[in-house]
């Protein structure tokens, strides 16, 4: 195994960890990238991309075959896998995967696992994922042709969720808490112009019913605390994400929002050796781009602590 | 004028200025983007880009091209100029260009002026510029089809710039000041592979000599002190770059290396609604995927600095 040892190994398939690859791959870092598939969170998001500088209006599917095509001209490793724990033994760190029973070595680690969606936390919220609840609009999306959905989540994300989804469901309601959408007047702009979106503000979910699949949505007004019931086939949950954190607990420090501290400036965690990037640490701005750049920055820090 | 007024000046057309635009021309903020060229430090830089990532291998002039398309497609004026000042008065901002007879106001400013090339400070260097003396391999290096050149700077930059002037000039000196050149070791493996290419470390460059045009350059070992002079038509020089600040110095705070001191989440200066992103500000690393994602920081701020 010591023979095997990587200098580098990544931990995410994002923007973030794509860029920490092509980074270590044109300085030949003997690198393994680790993910369960290219992406990240642009596999569940909806609409084409249009703020990634020179790539214009794209999909997300296209954004990420030019990352894949673009990581693959160097000689990164890729694993298909899921990380579920990072340990750091003497100078190195041991990766074990999937159910625990492969395990890889490190001099350096990148952490760039993104965040997974945060669930709602409601009755019948678990019982139905599969079967109507859904937190992925590009993978379930095209499921409910000419049906009823619901998107929760009033900010971008549930905007561009109903948008994308209106190409097939006949209504599309959105459930916000707050009083007013937290989404951008652009955003605003292009859900009004749909007309089969309504959009219900300062409202609390209380439980989803059904019986094999979902058929309804029960919700509590804020101010007057009536609940009402809407009739619908499909749920896709936008309330945001969480950080993907788990497996490496012990080696770093996390803020009020379990995101990675990390030095802004080179990407570095309290461990030596070992770096974090993208949605996954505290940068405040979740975005395709500012996740890259935090990449390279990860990148080039961990070239320079193995060069040191 | 007070008609007239901009929500956002963005200061620079470099990968940070040009992204910053693309973030509020999607937003529709009115915005102004003031530039004496589009690209940036990329104008003056050798070699193809490999690692900004979805493009793969490209040429900076291809690269410019498709950030200055994307751009183009929102509504972002641009105006070829250079800022001269920038003021704050009440609550906004006063742009003065060229020779500050032209001036624009703006609820907000960005700057992204990036860095001019640092001079040598040597006996002959200003009185032979454009006339053998250049910072810009990829502006004058075919002037030198079969010449002899030298390349100040042993770094990635004078590498890049050496084997970009391969094509043309018959032979190339490097001289570094340091005892070893302090470029990548795939940087220094590609100019090994070049014949024509001699490497001079451990010197101080004296004096730039010719008559109309450079003849001659001399240099002095730093551990013999013997003084020795290179017969050459052009040199290179390629020992970093000076943030280009003049213009807002009253209204930032500057760290060792001259840079604008920002928050490193959000790009603020210590002056209310102006921001700075890219190569001009104290971000450690100078890449182009790294100003872009601090241009998109810069962007978002200023958005929200605009709508709180």
């Amino acid at each position: 195994m010591a023979n095997n040892i990587y200098d580098l190994i990544i931990i995410g398939g994002g923007p973030a960890g794509m860029t920490a690859g092509i980074y270590a791959g044109y300085q030949k870092l003997k690198t393994l990238l680790i993910t369960k598939n290219f992406g990240g969170q642009i596999n569940r998001k909806a609409v084409t991309i249009e703020n990634y500088p020179g790539l214009g209006e794209i999909s997300g599917a296209e954004l990420i075959k030019s990352f894949e095509k673009h990581l693959k001209r160097f000689p990164v490793e890729i694993l298909n896998d899921t990380v579920v724990e990072v340990k750091k033994e003497n100078e190195n760190f041991t990766v074990l995967t999937g159910e625990g029973k492969k395990e890889f070595q490190a001099k350096a680690v990148i952490v760039a696992s993104g965040a997974d969606p945060r669930p709602l936390e409601v009755l019948g919220e678990k019982e139905f994922i599969g079967r109507g609840v859904s937190y992925c609009v590009t993978c379930d999306g095209p499921l409910f042709q000419n049906k009823k959905v619901a998107v929760i989540g009033g900010g971008n994300a549930g905007l561009e969720a109903a948008i994308f989804l209106a190409q097939w469901a006949k209504k599309i309601y959105i459930l916000e808490f707050l009083p007013q959408l937290p989404a951008t007047p652009v955003h605003i702009q292009k859900v009004k112009n749909l007309d089969k979106v309504e959009i219900i503000t300062n409202v609390e979910i209380k439980e989803i019913k059904g019986k094999e699949f979902v058929e309804a949505l029960v919700y509590q007004g804020r101010d007057s605390n009536e609940l009402k019931t809407l009739e619908i086939d499909g749920i896709f949950i936008e309330i945001g994400s969480m950080p993907a954190t788990n497996f490496v607990k012990d080696l770093v420090d996390f803020n009020e929002k379990d995101e990675i501290i990390v030095n802004p400036y080179t990407a570095e965690t309290k461990t030596p050796g070992l770096f974090a990037a993208g949605d996954v640490d505290n940068v405040l701005y979740k975005q395709i781009v500012i996740a890259c750049g935090e990449g390279a920055k990860a990148a080039i820090s961990a070239i320079k602590y193995l060069r040191s």
